[in-house]
């Protein structure tokens, strides 16, 4: 591991440095979590150091360990445990990014307590009012939709969403190779008249904005399949049209389940039919996402769903390293408009 | 049809009365729209009457026309549409249910220029701040979810959220017979102190609330299939939770139907599935719904889809019939608290 180095904000990182992942958090930690940790260190060839009780993490495979003696729940307030378990492996994966001695971090654990963490010990990107929560919307045959905020801010400006549409077109760009990707914001019409105050507002000033391709209003069907690369929108409307989505689909999956399965003739069907589904469930698998990108941070921090297996665990590292290594946090420094006008 | 009489706000619905149907709305007007009138007639031995241009209208299958000499399109400004095109089917509709020369009205048309039609000419039940539109949410096997504000409001203050949810309430009990329906609150976590100002301060405010037995709050992923029998929440939220299901729904069901359909063997699995699919895709054909009822004003107003083919007009002439007949306009009247204190 190297040594620790004092970072400038938003320089460029050590691509031989480790993702730290930590070990305690998601709901089938440890065990997927270090499984999948030693899986992605084997497949893809990068640095990967474990954060956690050693004792709980047993077997690290070879894993370097950097301990933390405190573990933050699931259900922890996430403010009050980051202030409290100061030797938490969510707090000391982000002092790990923040001193130099990790390229980036990954948790499956509380989401709350993983902003606060990496927001307190990484500090923001100059300018940035805000960090948002970005999360990609599988688009079958194309590059996901990018959805921002999907939960950090349950109270947006104009301006900050502004900043969001920014930062995520510049992640959309450096994750997935789109050029000068499409920008839409969520409304409830197309029509720059329609929505709150909030939406109106930030509809002119998306029209304004350096750095972002804006094509107007999308409404909620627009999400699936997504109709634009980035769909920005507050964290509360964000976050309940996300989990709207994953209900839906959860539902649908299972009545599809129950129906294949209901006699031996659905059976038969289902055989012909599950080598031409499997594309389509692995499509809207969450552990093949790569997880949520922390956006406005002074180092890359992904979220990874709770539920994440070892092949989640495999690609949110995947994710988080090469981003990190394509300067994904220089390049969100420089996205951002100034908002000492706007506030 | 009964002459005009002098109704009393949110008096007794004359049940001889029919029920006036837009004829000029949708996005298959008049054809399917006039069919769907005749059927329902027909089927459902009730009063129908149409409101359109007759010579549009043409064989109107035996049923009274009323007429209406202009058209409001499905993209026009809903205000300035009612104000200027007073002899309009949408306006002559809502008068007729004012006038007491009909039971209720429904409309497959602009959705906004229905609202506004209705909210003008029918008028707000004493005591009503807002009106709301309630969309019932399929539930497989039982009542549906019923999602109010499903668009009508984009901002709300937490005392129209209260009114929304006892409004609701009413109308689940009224048309679904559930005694007592559940009402839950849409938020981004179950935690009392999660979401936006508004949702905090209707979170206490629908613990207080007389008619409202809340059990908390829901998130995005509880809306399919519901968790509670209503989600209250403002329209802005509810309009892009609901068009999210919609698109998710319509997503999948392309998915799978490109899937059923690729090969000879798929083909032949299809032919093995269709009988135990048939079921699921009634329960989410939203030409079986009986459409969004606006609640709040003094006179039944339901709100078909604008797709809606000549079923989805029997459907809803059904609901509004038989809300209007079982008093739904008293009920909701009797259930709003004043809201002199909380403005």
């Amino acid at each position: 591991m190297a040594a620790a180095t004092v970072r400038r904000p938003g320089g460029p990182a050590d691509k031989d440095l480790p993702v730290a992942v930590d070990a305690m958090g998601g709901d089938k930690a440890p065990g997927e979590i270090v499984a999948g940790a030693v899986q992605a260190a084997g497949e893809l060839g990068v640095g990967v150091v474990l954060v956690g009780r050693p004792e709980e993490i047993g077997d690290a495979g070879g894993l370097e360990v950097i301990e933390a003696t405190e573990v933050i729940a699931m259900d922890e307030d996430p403010a009050q445990s980051v202030r409290r378990k100061k030797d938490s492996s969510l707090v000391r994966a982000a002092e790990a990014v923040r001193d130099g001695r990790a390229l980036a971090m990954v948790s499956a654990g509380n989401t709350g307590a993983t902003m606060a963490s990496a927001l307190l010990r990484m500090g923001r990107l100059p300018g940035v009012v805000r960090p948002a929560i970005a999360t990609p919307v599988p688009r079958p045959g194309a590059t996901p939709t990018v959805l921002v905020d999907a939960g950090a801010n349950a109270e947006c400006t104009a301006a900050m969403l502004v900043q969001f549409a920014q930062m995520a077109a510049a992640y959309v760009s450096a994750r997935y190779g789109v050029e000068e990707p499409t920008v839409a914001l969520l409304s409830i019409g197309e029509e720059p008249t329609k929505g709150t105050p909030l939406v109106k507002e930030a509809h002119t000033a998306l029209e304004a904005a350096a750095g972002v391709r804006f094509v107007g209003n999308v409404e909620g069907r627009d999400l699936l399949p997504g109709t634009a690369d980035v769909v920005v929108t507050d964290g509360f409307t964000g976050n309940v049209a996300l989990k709207t989505l994953e209900g839906a689909l959860r539902f649908f999956m299972d009545a599809l389940a129950e129906v294949l399965g209901r006699d031996d003739a659905t059976r038969q069907a289902a055989e012909a039919l599950l080598p031409h589904l499997a594309p389509l469930a692995a499509d809207f698998d969450p552990d093949n996402t790569g997880g949520a990108m922390l956006l406005g941070l002074d180092g890359v921090c992904v979220i990874s769903h709770g539920s994440s297996s070892a092949r989640a665990v495999v690609s949110a590292v995947r994710v988080a390293h090469d981003v990190a290594v394509g300067g994904l946090v220089g390049r969100l420094a420089g996205s951002v408009s100034s908002v000492s006008a706007a506030g």
